[in-house]
């Protein structure tokens, strides 16, 4: 029996063209590429959870977690690579979470000034946000991101059999970011995430299968419309400018603290882009359906002086994503004085 | 009086376009650039020598030598970026020799994902080499530029005052590159620098103005025809292969490894390539002349062993400038074993 050949998706930005195979199977890699040119990054707990699947392959697996999203990390990287001898023709591919494509991405494009490299997002954050777009790179101290670059892997493989093994609250990680499309881009997505939760997605790996797509395609079109990130691209950081301060101050988990800059930012809507109390309320009941945390408990003069030095902060302003309804976000320049009063008053 | 304005040249590498303002005075810079967005980056000698340059800008100033172009360093570049509280509006500025242009050029492509940057480069070496071409990045242990990423200055800046503190063994450094790219690009200039010398360079800042301006047109087309380095720009490796290696072997500076380098890959060339010995005795000569070393100094099976590791390595064949006369080179795929062997013959 001949199997059917897995045609992918293409997506392009700027002049590059990315091969995305949507519901493929993880050993299509093998027809992909060569063992010995390759070079896996991963981490301990999807090493330890698909052994199996790195058997006969050169692994380098580093410890799980943001916290170790850093300098440090790169640098081992680094030296395992020298010590496996890739050279140019070395080919990375990133497999795990956020913090694998982030960094894989990130090394792959600074070793030896580039070598090629994919990404095998294996959490639902990484399916749906992180892996897309470009950005990769590290945290510096208390900063997200701070070093890094924008450069786009060859191609995108999605083997859903990784989400069986993701724990409950990757999930609710994941769809914080789906949640955050949906109010920005998507009411009808919107909609649908009011009917369904994550056990009922759990249960379906085809609504599963579906959603995801459908998040792709809408970070993928606002990215590809925008790649350096002077427009429509920052509507992506939606809940994310308090959202980062929020997950440094706290150290509460990436969607977790999105959840509360999300509902933070309704706030904020409401006073300056007359955005309504029933939507806030809503988008406040959703994220609430799906596990997240909607009050903010951290330090709030921290968490604004972190906020203060967030990437995002443009001299004496700062843009800011504000709703203009469910499903359509704006961006707009704030003085830092005004989003200052703003925030302490939420 | 009004003061003339100094129209740049342009240079196109891909879709950027670079100005490359040659012979101007450095006070250029305040009608270029704002001085609250602006971070010079320079090292302890230029700064020393050249302080009332640097008055009223915002700088950082790191240690001279090539032996601080590392992670450490960029580490170091970073955290002052953070506590002068660079945004994405930042603009670095990198004023120095090859080291510091290779590392303010990498610093600012990876912080916040890329920041614009230009050079002033103050070295001879610089100003016709590194600061061309896009490469930048920094040495991991014994191994050249083994991290970096490849982006270009918005602008280069060329003042010629700077010479007149470079110490000679700078000029004999940045020699050695110019007579590289005589035997593979320009006989005629060949000819021209055996006539001259270092002192009779030093003695006409116009005969100076231009070699540096013709050595930039030849770096420039080179890489411009083959920015990704997989034809041409090969050719700019001449004596770079084995140079390296004796570079991290022996610690001799830059200039003086590549000097040997260029004359064991001509002694390569008559074996492989049916190159002269009357030229390689001519390059040798000239190389004498402008007080770079030509022999074999260094342990070569160490040399040899660095060697292995270069970056340039592909598999089991490694790629080697030869020259087919003085102004043409080519490039040549070879075993390694056979390369090995010639190695230890010459």
């Amino acid at each position: 029996m001949i199997s059917k050949e897995i045609l992918p998706q293409q997506y392009k930005f700027s002049e590059k063209k990315i091969d995305v195979f949507f519901d493929a199977d993880f050993s299509l890699i093998e027809a992909k590429l060569q063992k010995d040119k390759t070079i896996f990054i991963t981490d301990e707990n999807v090493y330890a959870a698909h052994k199996e699947k790195f058997s006969g392959w050169q692994s380098i697996v580093i410890k799980a977690g943001e916290q170790f999203k850093n300098q440090q990390t790169v640098d081992l990287i680094i030296q395992h690579l020298i010590d496996l001898h890739a050279d140019r023709q070395a080919f990375i591919v990133g497999i795990g979470g956020g913090v694998i494509t982030d960094i894989a991405g990130f090394v792959a494009s600074i070793y030896m000034r580039g070598v090629k490299f994919a990404f095998v997002p294996t959490s639902i954050l990484a399916m749906v946000d992180a892996s897309i777009g470009g950005k990769n790179g590290i945290d510096v101290g208390v900063y997200k991101n701070l070093v890094g670059v924008i450069n786009h892997p060859e191609f995108l493989l999605y083997d859903y059999s990784f989400l069986e093994t993701l724990p409950d609250h990757e999930w609710v990680n994941g769809f914080a970011e789906i949640i955050k499309h949906a109010c920005i881009k998507d009411s009808e997505m919107f909609q649908l995430l009011e009917k369904r939760s994550i056990a009922k997605f759990q249960q379906s790996s085809e609504d599963t299968a579906s959603i995801i797509k459908r998040n792709v395609d809408i970070k993928y079109n606002v990215v590809a419309n925008d790649e350096q990130e002077t427009g429509e691209r920052k509507l992506l950081n939606f809940g994310h400018t308090i959202g980062h301060a929020i997950e440094n101050e706290s150290k509460l988990p990436h969607g977790h603290a999105i959840s509360i800059g999300m509902v933070a930012a309704c706030h904020i809507s409401e006073m300056i882009n007359d955005f309504s109390k029933a939507d806030t309320r809503r988008i406040s009941d959703l994220l609430g359906k799906y596990e997240l945390p909607v009050s903010f408990t951290s330090d709030k003069e921290k968490t604004w002086e972190i906020l203060l030095h967030d990437k995002k902060k443009s001299g004496i302003n700062m843009s800011f994503v504000v709703l203009d309804s469910i499903g359509k976000a704006s961006i707009k320049s704030l003085p830092l004085d005004q989003l200052h009063k703003i925030f302490n008053s939420i």
